[in-house]
Order: C-alpha cells, then structure tokens, then sequence
C-alpha cells in the first residue's frame, strides 16, 4: 500500500514538504489540507503590493503538483494520533484521512494586541492576501498612516506607504527599530534611511490605544496622539498550536512546538516544520522563537524527505534576517553584542563601513558589525546595513557562524576580486582585520 | 634602533605590506623601492578604461603613507642576502638600503608569444597604465581589433573594445575560452554572452604570427587570417624572479618564488608575496600559480605584518575568481570537474539554473555549477555565471571548501531571504540539494 502522508498548512514550510515527500517516495498518496483559499502566497512580499510596486496578484500563485491533492478552504476539526486519522471540514462537508505521517506546518497568526479601537475600520493587521487587499483599499484614500511595531514586516510596509505618498509615522516600543535582532548602533542607520525615505519614527512609545468612531482617526502611543486615517499593526505573530496541543505535542517556552532535527514532536507518526515550531538556535543550543520564510522552508525539507522514508536532518538555524526597501538592505546573523551580553558570552566586535567595488567604479558601501568570542576570535554574529549586497554579506556571516571560523580565517579567507564586481579587500576580510587587531589588544 | 623594512615593489603585495608592517610597527623604518612611475595603480581596472567607461587617470592613486618611504621610477640593481644591503638606482643615482626584513613583490610581466610581428605599431600588452594608453591611443582610429588569449583580462578587453564599436574578435587556442578556470559547460555561457556583446570568438586557435608593415594589418591564427588593425596580447604573465634567483630563492615548479606561509623564502630575513610567488593550493596542497590581486593582497598583509615583529599566517588560497562585464559575470573558485579528474579526485557535480529573488521580482539568473566528493560529498569547488550576484556565490563556495563544507550543510545553512534582496531558497542550497539527490543515487 502506498504511504499515506497528510500535511496541514500549505505555507512555506507545508508546501515545501510536500514537494519533498513527493520527490522522495513518488508512490507516495500526499494530501495537503490548507485552511486558505489560495494555492500559493508569498506573506513576505505582501509590502511591496501596498506600495504599488507589485500586483498583488503576482503573490499568488498556483500550485503545479502532479501526485500531491490541495485542498484549499478546509479546515482540520480534530486529529486521533492513536488511529492516525485527520477530521476536516470543507467545501464538499466533512473529510476524514487517515495517514502514516502528518505533519503540522500551521503557521502563525498577527498578534493583535490588547488596547481598545483594534477593531475600528481602516486597522488592519498584514498576513494574508486579503489583509494586504484591504490596506490598498484603504490606502487609496488614505492621507495619514500609522504603522505600529518596529519589526521586519513594520519597516517595510511603513517604507512602501511613504512610498506612495502618504505621511507615514512608524510607532516602536523598544528604543529603536528592530530591536531584538539590531544593536542601538546599527539600528540608528535604518532609522536614518526610513526617515529619508519619508517616515517619522517615533520609539520607546507603547500603543495606549487607537482612536476613531466606527473609523479610525489615530492612535495615542506613549505621550502621543498621533492622527491616523490608517493604522497597520506589525506587533508580531503568534503560533498557530491548536491543534498540536489538542494531541498532545510538547510546545516549547516560546510558544511553538517542540520538535527533533528530524522535525517529529512528542507524539508519535506527527511531525511539525515552519513557523508554528521552536527552532533550535545554533549558537545558544536552546529551542528559540524564529517565525522566518527561510527556515520554514529549510525544515520543511527536512519534514518531507523523512516523512517519505528518506533521511534528512535540520541543525537548527542562525536566525539569519534581511530587510529590504527600495533605497536600503539591513541584516544579520547569530548573535547580536546585545544578546551576546544577555546569554553571558564574552565578546568583542568592531563596526565598519567599506566599499563594495573599488571607489572609482562606485561610491557604495556597506557597514559590517562583526562580533567574536574574547578569548578565540570565533565569530558568533553580525549585522550588516547598506544600499544592496547585504543579504550576501549575512549569508558569509551565517556560513562564518555555522562553521565556527574566526576573525583569522575570514582575513585570509579567499574572496574573489573583479573591479566591476567586488572591491579587492572584501568588506568582510577588512572587518574581520579590525577585529583581529581588536582581539591583539584585547579590547 | 628602528625595524629597517625594504619592499622591492608597490603592486598589491608591496603595498598591502607595507601598510601593515606600518600598522605593526610604527616605529619601523620603511621604505618602498618602486620600479614603476606611479605611486599606486590597478591593474585589474585597465580593460575598463580602454573601453571608455572609466577614466584612465582614476585607475591612478597618489599613495597616502604617514611614515612609509615610497621611491617611484627606483630599480633595484643587487641584493646582498649576508649583508643584508639592497642596491638600487633612481632619478638620483645609486642608492644603498640596509635591512632587517627584505620583502620581493616584484610581481609578473606580460608573457609576449614568440612569434613574428609582436613589435609592429598597435600591437600591444596590457599591465601598466603606459599600456592601457597605447591601447587606448590605438583604439581612437581602429575599426578592427584582435585580442588574442581567452583568459579573464582578454574576456574583458575584448568586452570594451566591442563596446566602442570596434569589431572584435578574440582568439583562443584551448577549445574554449577561460579554459584553467572553467569546464567548457559553463565556459559555453561565457562565449554565448561575449557573442551576445558583439565579440565574435575563435577557439583552438593557436597565435602563429602577426602581420602587417610597420602597422599591424592582421593575425594568422589557426588557420584563418583575420584583419586587424589593433591587436592586444593577454597571453599570460610570467613573474618576474631574476633578483630572487640571484640571491638564491628556492623557485618552484610553476616558477613563482617558493615561500612558507609565513611568506618567507628560502633565504633569511627575505620575503616574497603576490604575483612572483607559488602559492599553496588549499585543495592540492602543492604550490600553485595563481597569480590573482586578492591573493597578493592577502599575502602581502601576512608579509606586512610578520616582518614588522607581528604574528600572521597565510593558509593558501583556492584560486578564487571572477571575471565581469558590463552585462555578465563569471567566476569560480577551487576545483572544477576537469581538474578534479587530472588531480585524481572522484567527483560528482551539478549545473543548475536558479532566481537570485523571487521570479515575480526579477527574472535574473544564475547558473552554478557545485563539485563535491563523490564518498562524502564535500564541496571542492564551483563555478558560477549570471548577471550579477556571482562574486557573492564564489565566496559562498570558496568559505564552503574552506570549511569542508558538505553538499548536506548547505542544504540547511541558515540563508537569509527577503524578496527586494534573496530568494527564499538560496541558489547555492538548490544547487546543494540537487547535489544530494545526485549523490544519494551514487553519480
């Protein structure tokens, strides 16, 4: 008899599971239950359509399976781990599967937080492609937008609202943008760019409450009334784990499930990838809180292979992040000096900006931050800020990270050199040789 | 007393030396002994000054030294080893120079083919910024140029001559172009680009002689006469080794100064770094000749820093590089197929088109070619071609042989992602997982 795999949640982590079961065992009978009503959206690009700068149907896609069946618009009731049998409802009224493997793969949903006026007209939250619709909607006669939460999906969204033309204010809690995975240091230059870009930033303000009559007119956050036509929250997302707790899954300290590096959970035959898991963070060793695309993906791989009889094995993950806007990338990898200090490591770092092509072919550069343990130089992190090659640069950081090289091995490390392509020092050898004369002089 | 250094040579070896025995030591007492007229230039730029799209005079730097003695237009005419004395004659006649740390970074010369016409009028090299404007003076009334060698700096010259709608060929003797540095699967895309250019490209073609009358008419290559009436010859380099020769320097196989990874030769308190040295491959192990401006920069810090009292240490390099034109880039690092097989390595590898973002972004691709070991699948090299986007993948590469990298740790290395900068599956882990697939069927 075939193997039956049944995958709940079709995002990243569900979709690309099943391309991988798939691929693994090509007998297999994969069922994929997705509780949307599109085959395919991209959640990270949902910014760009609010800014026009995408068609908003060019997130959506459709899927092109040959064995896997999609349903869209079916929602699972109830899971019997002992039976192996799934229970859903759909268009077509109740289902039932049964299935040798099943794994979880339900996401997250937005965290709305707890103050009055969230449910005026015009706030919105943004996950899907129905939220991002009506944003646009709104947008359209929009004159005045607030944006709360400094996060990746806050300063995009509050980028392309400026973008089009809007007075765009961006409310944080923290003391500066993106403040769990930047230090002061480096989060002070994306400050500067969204400024340029047109947004006023307003920090270490907690949303009090958002005002209107039936519509929104604003929001009072920390001493600040700010008016508002359009409030979009970007405060975060919360595990969707209904249903792995219903069965009996261990969740982790940080509100997902808890998983192998084979992505199985506690309970037997059940497997579980992507947003709505803990995921082991390589450098602390402790389960963490990462709701990031490319870790989804990375797990669900590792999910489908095995769930088909393959072999597969997911590490654990850096965090690695970027963000982008149409004028500036920020990123980073691992750890921060911020949570290097917290988690007890003792580490120096250095901060430097370089070219990235000789300064005579162009003027663009880039900001590394690099940190590394005291004793060794072993690089446990960085973040990086510039016009474009970012994400590449925290890529070198997560492969630096993940292999444990040090400042050492970086300097000599052998970066490739073409005038049109890449400056002869990289940028990261150049932060690297600060760091080791750093760690010489032992500050 | 102070630290007496003396640096024969003000290309990237001497150069970076000398800032980082400067860095060092500030105490020492350097002086730089510098055949060439210019305090600094940069060879790499010159195809792209030919071409007109950068400024000749840009690709020329004044050095900005606080403490470093720089003599220009200065040959050395002897060493004395047991003395520790180096001759020298300038613009102000005979100069003698005691030291204690001696370095040679004297650098290569343009290999001339022994045939008939290479002295002809618009026949010409191209290494120092003299050339680039013989080139540049003959190119104003050209209308027909031939560069012969398929190497990176023919590639690229031929790539600005075209553009200056000059008709161009290039002529190679291997069947294909780049052929030490690519398997002629990914050299293919190189030529197709070139032609797309405006190059036309002749292979297996070997230089029999140039002809003309006083002014270069054509070239006999192969068996084709080709007109022309400018002819650049990027048939290679030769390093320049007879002061290191006469002083007793170990030389090696491949005729680059022998040097420790400390960069000294055989004969005390004498360095040698940059392009007149051998140096170690990472993956043979043996000495190499790779003569390549970010190995001698890498080089010439290690040197720098050691003469000057300090502590570093150059592990070898891989052969890291890239080659770019204003509409494609290509590069590698370590092995490809061809030279795994002549090395006795058994590999298996994959060519694989991918989106460096999200397709509903940009159509932009990138085509890697990934090479691991058959047994374990650790990456030994790569080769990379695409619009943009290629240096970073070489480096990917280069830190993976580095770090004995597998095929499996870059299926799950922690790849950032966000659609204005990265696809969510990176290339290099698409490119890692079909390597896998490869190596799990066993070819």
């Amino acid at each position: 008899m075939a193997r039956r795999i049944v995958i709940i949640g079709h995002g990243p982590a569900g979709m690309t599971a099943a391309g991988y079961a798939s691929l693994t065992d090509r007998e297999a009978d994969i069922t994929v239950i997705n509780s949307g009503g599109h085959d395919i959206y991209h959640p990270c690009s949902l910014p760009f359509a609010i800014g026009g700068n995408l068609e908003l149907a060019n997130v959506v896609e459709q899927a092109r399976y040959r064995k896997v069946k999609l349903l869209n618009g079916t929602t699972v009731t109830d899971i019997d781990p002992d039976r192996r049998t799934v229970g859903a409802v759909g268009q077509d009224g109740e289902l039932t599967f049964n299935y040798d493997s099943l794994l979880i793969a339900t996401g997250t949903r937005p965290m709305v937080p707890p103050v009055d006026g969230t449910d005026l007209e015009n706030v919105h939250v943004l996950k899907t492609p129905e939220h991002a619709r009506g944003i646009i909607s709104s947008a359209e006669t929009a004159t005045k937008a607030v944006v709360v939460g400094g996060s990746a999906i806050g300063v995009e969204t509050a980028s392309e609202l400026a973008g089009r033309g809007i007075e765009t204010v961006l409310v944080e809690m923290a003391p500066e943008l993106l403040p769990a995975s930047l230090d002061p240091d480096i989060s002070k230059n994306v400050a500067a760019a969204l400024e340029e870009e047109g947004v006023r930033i307003v920090t270490d303000a907690m949303l009090e409450r958002i005002v209107g009559d039936g519509h929104v007119t604003g929001v009072l956050a920390g001493n600040e009334e700010i008016g508002a036509n359009l409030v979009v929250l970007a405060t975060g997302v919360v595990p969707e784990i209904g249903l792995a707790r219903s069965i009996g899954c261990d969740i982790g300290e940080h509100g997902g499930i808890l998983v192998s590096n084979l992505m199985t959970t506690t309970v037997s035959g059940v497997y579980a990838a992507g947003d709505c898991v803990d995921t082991i963070d390589l450098v602390s060793e402790k389960p963490s809180p990462m709701r990031l695309a490319g870790v989804a993906t990375r797990q669900g791989r590792v999910a489908g292979v095995n769930m088909a009889g393959g072999k597969a094995s997911f590490p654990g993950a850096l965090g690695s992040w970027v963000v982008a806007t149409h004028t500036f990338h920020a990123g980073g990898a691992a750890l921060t000096d911020g949570r290097a200090a917290k988690d007890g490591f003792e580490t120096i770092s250095v901060k430097m900006q370089s070219h990235l092509r000789p300064h005579y072919i162009s003027d663009d550069r880039i900001t590394i931050k690099l940190t590394a343990l005291s004793d060794t130089g072993r690089i446990v992190g960085g973040q990086v800020f510039g016009p474009h090659g970012v994400s590449e640069t925290v890529n070198y950081i997560a492969l630096a990270v993940t292999s444990g090289l040090t400042a050492y091995d970086l300097a000599t490390t052998d970066w490739c050199y073409a005038p049109l392509a890449s400056e002869c020092v990289n940028p990261m050898a150049s932060a690297a040789d600060a760091l080791i004369r750093r760690l010489s002089r032992g500050r």
